[in-house]
């Protein structure tokens, strides 16, 4: 059984071999501009990880393992197109850095080249792989059109935000843990208990990402804190808090909502002010600890050997258990 | 064995059934827009066509036919956001009627729509069926990134423009037919060969529609003739004008290109001139022939019956034989 840190290195290995790139290399430049900058690698790590839960030979899942880094990244090549982001893990996004063209085109190509990558398996699991895996695509389309519709919306409610987060997230989360436990053989009950474990993971880390943008420590956050405050970014915290915000909280949120110019600090000292009397930080967390009580009620229900499940363990507490 | 006009109403019943449309229908509308506006479905219609030639129960593959559709469609959406096209068959491209981020992201989803249909087949051809359907993707990727760099350079050879347009058009007309005939059961040096009859069937097609541009009959070729000039679009005409021009017909020529202002009619006319000077027409006619020939040389390898090869014919001609 791998570690973690030796699923990781040969991740990493795997993704600097580039046998995925193609003619002409400057369609690829990009995507390889995308993977290199790091990130977690967690969806190819869950993968691998579903993989060695049935079988050793974990080199085998490796190709499918990077197909999947390889379609979350044109995921975010053509998000950050669409929400015109300049950053992206502290580097230039790919249309700021060259342009939208390129960033559609090549993020086409990554698409393509995730398919074929993902596609490495014996043939008796081909096509439950590519119908799981267009599911998962196609999903990922739905969320992502579902956050660009609450865009103009001011009243998204909860329930319609715990679907879009669990679209345009969870499912590729999920998705990866399915592929890598159907492709190592696994029973069907088995792969499918690990989808929905990956939905429940998913969920508690998306919903941990809009509550450090509002509570974390940027140290640790490694992005700047109140972000999504600034931009009116329709997150759990702000959906509950205009759920549950009533009079002067109520007219005083709306108020920073609409106004157009501000000072960022004080926006986000206000609205936070405004969270903390309405005490989203427990509602939120309360929802997080929700969706990680699942999650592990769920993984209860698979034969997952005593060593597996510390290891899941150790990747939930890094997902989940950062500087709150 | 069934006419064109038997395939092309099947193929639009299939088409208006939309079982391929999903939740959220915002999602889809774009893809309805652009499927309902007709063309000549082409593509799906030689996918039928070469199923047909091994197989009666065509019905079986209409899936998969209106996936090309479907994937052809994906591609023009995108290529129109990157072109900044305004018009499409007449009406306003999706991102204009519409914006680009639902272009993008409309597209995404059709191209994973498209998968799911192509992949209606039995599960022996499906590896094949994917691998040939990902390298089509791929080379069309290919073929729009060279187009998209021969913008920018004057010194395009006949060579590469033949290959460009090879990957961005020729490919997913060869794959089309090339794919009907794998999921019929075709023998795979049968298969192969109508790949590469389709191949240079997509050759003489670009070209054709270069040559009209120039040459063609305005109420017979759809669109404005003279277009591609006023753009310094890299046409077949434009590339072989610049390897054949000297002195002051060449100074003449980089002239018009390098104008910024203009009277559209006068350079068109113009440009034209220089066409008519160098014998471009004559030269392009002839390329055109060449790739025709070479179609028909190609079918002659293949066991086509008679009735089979007389409707080939006529798509021939219907590609090709549009007024000169």
């Amino acid at each position: 059984m791998h570690t973690i840190e030796e699923l990781r290195a040969m991740i990493k290995a795997e993704l600097e071999r580039q046998e995925y790139v193609g003619e002409p290399r400057s369609l690829y430049e990009p995507i390889i501009y995308m993977l290199e900058d790091g990130g977690k690698r967690l969806r190819p790590l869950l993968a691998l990880l579903a993989y060695n839960l049935y079988r050793d030979d974990v080199e085998k899942a490796l190709k499918p393992a990077i197909g999947i880094e390889i379609f979350h990244n044109y995921t975010l090549l053509h998000d950050d197109v669409m929400d015109d982001a300049s950053l992206r893990r502290g580097r230039p996004t790919v249309h700021k850095r060259w342009n939208s063209n390129v960033a559609i085109l090549s993020g086409d190509a990554a698409a393509v080249t995730a398919y074929k990558c993902i596609e490495h398996c014996d043939d008796k699991y081909l096509r439950r792989g590519i119908d799981g895996f267009n599911q998962v695509a196609l999903d990922v389309c739905r969320g992502q059109q579902y956050d660009m519709e609450f865009e103009s919306r001011d009243d998204v409610t909860e329930e319609e935000y715990l679907k879009m987060i669990y679209l345009k997230t969870s499912v590729l989360i999920a998705g990866s843990l399915r592929h890598g436990a159907l492709i190592a053989g696994a029973p069907e009950n088995e792969y499918m208990t690990l989808y929905e474990f990956g939905g429940h993971l998913g969920q508690a880390f998306q919903l941990q990402d809009d509550y450090l943008d509002v509570y974390g420590d940027v140290r640790e956050f490694g992005k700047n804190i109140g972000g999504d405050i600034v931009t009116n970014k329709k997150t759990y915290m702000l959906i509950k808090a205009l759920e549950l915000a009533e009079g002067s909280a109520r007219e005083e949120l709306l108020g920073w909502i609409a106004r157009k110019e501000f000072v960022p600090a004080e926006k986000i000292a206000a609205v936070t002010r405004i969270y903390d009397r309405l005490g989203i930080a427990g509602v939120a967390r309360q929802k997080i600890d929700y969706y990680i009580e699942k999650s592990f009620e769920t993984l209860e229900r698979i034969q997952v050997k005593q060593a597996f499940r510390a290891t899941f363990m150790e990747v939930i507490r890094e997902l989940v258990g950062r500087k709150k």
